[in-house]
């Protein structure tokens, strides 16, 4: 049996689940384009290998399928959006098309959500802007796995930032990272592989530094980062996302982000509503023409790519690597891994339906 | 002789060398209130150290002390500004204030500079916004000293990122990071004191991990944060200053950016205008009432605060350290190392000014 599945083929699939949990029409096909957008770029983590985890939410009660996505507070640049329980999938897009038409008005548009869940990859929403000649932003926190410097505590999620930024001849800017040294995605694998990971990417219980893929399940933690000598950097990151995402819209912030498992209960005593995203989008002509900045955009790129490399290297811009690995996926098709494989056959069957 | 100065004293003497430039009055006493934040703050690479640097850059005609700074294109909620070769420690404020006051309009206002200069610490302008209940950002390029990851190429400054948020009861939480693992002065008490660096730091000439301070000196270079295992967050972080502050405004970016020493030349072939800067203010009440926030934010700062610690330790919040050295330099005097103070004297000696 192969494990390697066309997009054509998992779209499909995926929007039949998403449909069978109840998502309009409209909102399953949108869903299933972020979710496999993951998988696309090589995101492996954040793709269909969580579609389990996003029904089981549902299952459990913590995710609406039918949401009433809409804006609570606004002013010409800004606004907060309630997602009303939804899918991240869904009220992120729909947050990020309010930032991006606020743009188009007064040249920037920012929104904070709350009452929302995972919403795939960072990415994906900071590029919506790249076709109207805006640069996009996306941000959003997460279930707390990460210790801030000097902390036993678990306080912040990995957090991961997105700036998309268009450029002309060149290939676009998209920049898509956690605020940790290695994201969680990286540590599952090193679990699986029975590994060691490198120093600075986790903590033991104790705070001491670790190289144990299993300190984090045994107490420990991620760092934020910037690893042994600069965490402090790190932390100041994955806390402005914190903030910028749940304490400007009402969300539930640092420890009290509900986790994506269902087999664990959120907080007792929440301090906001679901998780939080955060949105921005900039006209470029709202700086300058945008041609003008294009070209100057591939002469920043060019002169970078082709720096003078460490032996056997090249020096690379933010995005090269996942639109290669679309580019070859699209055409290939997406491999899974064995569990994860599986992890669909379950989904399906609750539901009828044949991967 | 002691080399522990009064702020006052600081201010007065700098105020006269800004005024002995030609800077009119009200140039001369906010330039000086912007460098010595840096020392107030304990940046102390930031301060008067580079008091100095300024004088030498205007005598080679590479600054304007008399810069008529303006608004070349703007939107509602956006604005480039051209900082006329002015002192960056002049642009920057009157860039800052543009901001806020489209902040106050339309909820956000976002202003990239361009034909500017060094603008001394990325936090005091970030913090002009906490007064009118606004988050405040502010970032800046420099001159490259920085590898991207893979690249022997020095294509980035520290480019560093700052940003205010206001609490309530419990001080602001105000974060201001090179996006290097190490900014430059750290790097410069090493040489100092001629004693190595932490890997992570920088690289040698070839590209491979160096733990000695002078590697900058001899071709090599800093390193983005994050080090050996994660620099490519931290050149994603680089890469996004020096677009936002560079390429969005039309002045200097990557390898073309001018240095801050004078008896190095600026590239024969510019691609832009000075060194640039981006400056961002949003109302706390474009997106939630900003009491509601601010009891948020004393939750956030309370919780992160009393985190159980590593033994020894406390888990601080962006801002702590620099505000309680402020308020001991304020009380006690800064001190000073004896050549700095021998350059305060050679520069004051230019103008007839005594230290």
């Amino acid at each position: 049996m192969t494990n390697t599945f066309s997009y054509n083929h998992l779209f499909a699939f995926t929007e039949s689940v998403f449909r069978s949990m109840g998502c309009p029409e409209e909102d399953a096909t949108l869903a299933t384009e972020v979710l496999l957008s993951a998988d696309l770029r090589g995101i492996d983590s954040h793709g269909v290998a969580r579609l389990v985890g996003y029904v089981r939410l549902w299952e459990a009660g913590r995710i609406n399928a039918t949401p009433r996505v809409g804006i609570v507070h606004e002013t010409p640049s800004t606004a907060v959006v309630d997602g009303d329980g939804g899918l991240g999938l869904v009220v992120a897009p729909k947050a990020m098309a309010i930032a991006l038409e606020k743009a188009r008005l007064v040249g920037t548009g920012w929104v904070s959500v709350k009452n929302s869940n995972h919403f795939g990859i960072a990415g994906y929403h900071a590029m919506k802007a790249l076709a109207h000649d805006m640069i996009g932003m996306a941000m959003t926190n997460a279930s707390p796995l990460v210790a801030p410097t000097h902390s036993l505590d678990r306080l912040l999620g990995t957090n991961p930032i997105a700036v998309a930024i268009p450029a002309g001849d060149q290939p676009d800017f998209v920049a898509d990272f956690a605020t940790t040294t290695a994201a969680n995605g990286k540590l599952e694998i090193a679990q699986r592989k029975q590994k060691p990971v490198p120093e600075g990417w986790v903590q033991n219980a104790d705070g001491s530094g670790s190289t144990d893929a299993n300190a984090v399940k045994n107490g420990g933690a991620l760092l934020p980062l910037g690893g042994d000598t600069g965490s402090h950097k790190g932390y100041c990151l994955g806390s402005i996302v914190d903030i910028f995402s749940a304490v400007l819209s009402g969300a539930n912030y640092g420890p009290w982000v509900p986790p994506f498992v269902a087999f664990l209960q959120p907080p007792a005593d929440p301090v906001g509503q679901g998780l939080g995203h955060f949105f921005g989008a900039m006209r470029i002509d709202a700086f300058r023409p945008a041609a003008e900045f294009k070209a100057h955009m591939d002469n920043w790129i060019s002169t970078f790519r082709n720096a003078r490399a460490v032996e056997g290297q090249q020096v690379l811009i933010p995005g090269d690597p996942e639109r290669e690995m679309a580019a070859v996926r699209l055409l290939d098709g997406i491999p899974l891994l064995d569990p994860v494989v599986k992890d669909l056959e379950t989904v399906g069957a609750k539901f009828g339906l044949t991967l």
